[in-house]
């Protein structure tokens, strides 16, 4: 766990540099860069831009290579929390520890600071050195399935059943299915954007998109024990929330200990399907051991 | 005029079929399709796809394989005016003769139809045969320049000078700036993801895009004249609105006479632009006219 710990404080530092490089933000800037720096550099964990990292690594590829795939997931990520966290939606207040966007700044930059960050990670995506023949094509392979997962058949119809839901009881298909959508998608896409861009032949790209899917599935999962039995201070956010909007969660459709049991069985899973994989592997096998372990 | 009208018309299905084939909803579709598509047609002039399909044309390129991106730029455009509509920002609740989408929907809806709108038009603008070789570079470098146009640095940041304006008085280069930004770095990039789609030139490229951002600016300063002299009924709009809530236009900074003189001069720069271009262009120099000429 202390060698895990090492590699993810590497590739979270590796991604926040790339980052704050993408989007330079000081007190000149104008609102909207603020506005998406300040969501953008909020902390969070990186867990899909590592994965991106860690899934190019795991298909022999440089990592390198794929720093610029692995940011636009983030900003994908967060563009989806700030547009999540306003009042129309969940109407939270605080997201890793700090006000969130709207509370930050205000309604409408907050709409535009998310409109902001998902229309970066598009761009981002396209810088790559068009002077190399076929550096073009894998490119739009991975926008192609950042996009797929990020959209309307994917994350955002998620997030629609998961705010649609609120007063109705889902069975555990629904729910699986709703966080497949609203989690899962987003982060199959990183996982299968790295293995695409790391040259990865598709045979690979379909085990990892597998192991993706369940890692997904074990961190709402355990997102959701955390959000009964989690420490505020460590999580940066207020915990029996889901209770109190009588939200569908795990812990609530199938109890504390089924639900333990059940993200324990989906990391089975994603082990499983990277048995084929050599050593590079190593950081997807202990990061899908980590999405269960995490106190925050 | 009567020639440009059918030629408007043509597009305008031509678009519309297509649009209509990327997205389907009926009565079965998820509550996300049903509000996107509820947007994306409404109706609406659909003038950035039809500058894209012209320009095109005026480089001797076959529309036929542009209209993946002119749909794309249509979703783009409706993405922004649903998020426009929103209670946080302009609190508009009519748009092209019909309640906007948070008014039939709802505000999360709304939100996330948005999101819909423009994640999905960057899918739409992978879906290129990529067995062919050198396929891919050309869409690479037209999403660069859309997402760079609908980003932070184009139409978002001018959508919150829009906004932060509302009581301050700007200076005619503000608003210029503004305008440009808001309306004028999609038009341009429309106009010219047609011209790379349809093999043009850089020299052909860059002449298109200081036609596209004259016609922006015209378009902008023709909406500010519509909103004091135009017909609602024409329009599917309230007019004198500007005015009501202390909006800078060029009406208000130069008086109505001044304005349309202006909108003039820009259509003549725009027309000068074409002058190297042969018949082929004859439809983006009609459309400039247009642009100006128009009651809706």
């Amino acid at each position: 766990m202390s060698d895990l710990k090492t590699y993810l404080a590497v590739q979270r530092q590796k991604v926040n540099r790339a980052l704050e490089a993408m989007l330079r933000a000081d007190a000149n800037s104008p609102r909207i860069v603020k506005a998406m720096h300040y969501s953008l550099m909020a902390g969070g964990k990186r867990l899909r831009p590592i994965l991106c990292l860690a899934a190019a690594e795991a298909v022999g590829g440089n990592s390198e290579n794929v720093i610029q795939a692995a940011c636009a997931m983030e900003m994908i990520h967060t563009y989806s929390l700030v547009h999540d966290d306003l009042p129309a939606m969940d109407d939270d207040e605080r997201r890793r520890g700090k006000p969130t966007c709207h509370v930050a700044f205000d309604e409408a930059t907050a709409i535009l600071a998310g409109d902001g960050l998902l229309t970066l990670a598009f761009e981002i995506l396209t810088n790559t050195d068009l002077s190399v023949a076929n550096n073009a094509k894998p490119w739009l392979q991975v926008i192609q399935r950042i996009a797929a997962g990020a959209g309307y058949k994917g994350m955002i119809e998620g997030q629609m059943r998961d705010i649609s839901s609120e007063n109705t009881k889902l069975t555990l298909t629904e729910l699986e299915a709703m966080h497949t959508l609203k989690t899962g998608a987003l982060i199959e896409a990183a996982t299968c954007a790295g293995a695409i861009l790391g040259g990865g032949v598709s045979a690979q790209i379909e085990k990892l998109k597998i192991y993706a899917r369940q890692i997904g599935l074990a961190f709402q999962v355990t997102d959701d024990i955390l959000n009964v039995e989690g420490d505020p201070q460590l999580l940066g956010k207020a915990v029996g929330t889901d209770q109190n909007r009588n939200k569908n969660t795990y812990p609530a459709l199938l109890g504390l200990a089924a639900s333990k049991t059940f993200a324990s069985e989906l990391i089975d899973k994603s082990l499983q399907a990277l048995e084929s994989f050599d050593n590079s592997a190593k950081p997807l096998r202990e990061i899908a051991r980590y999405v269960i372990a995490r106190n925050r």
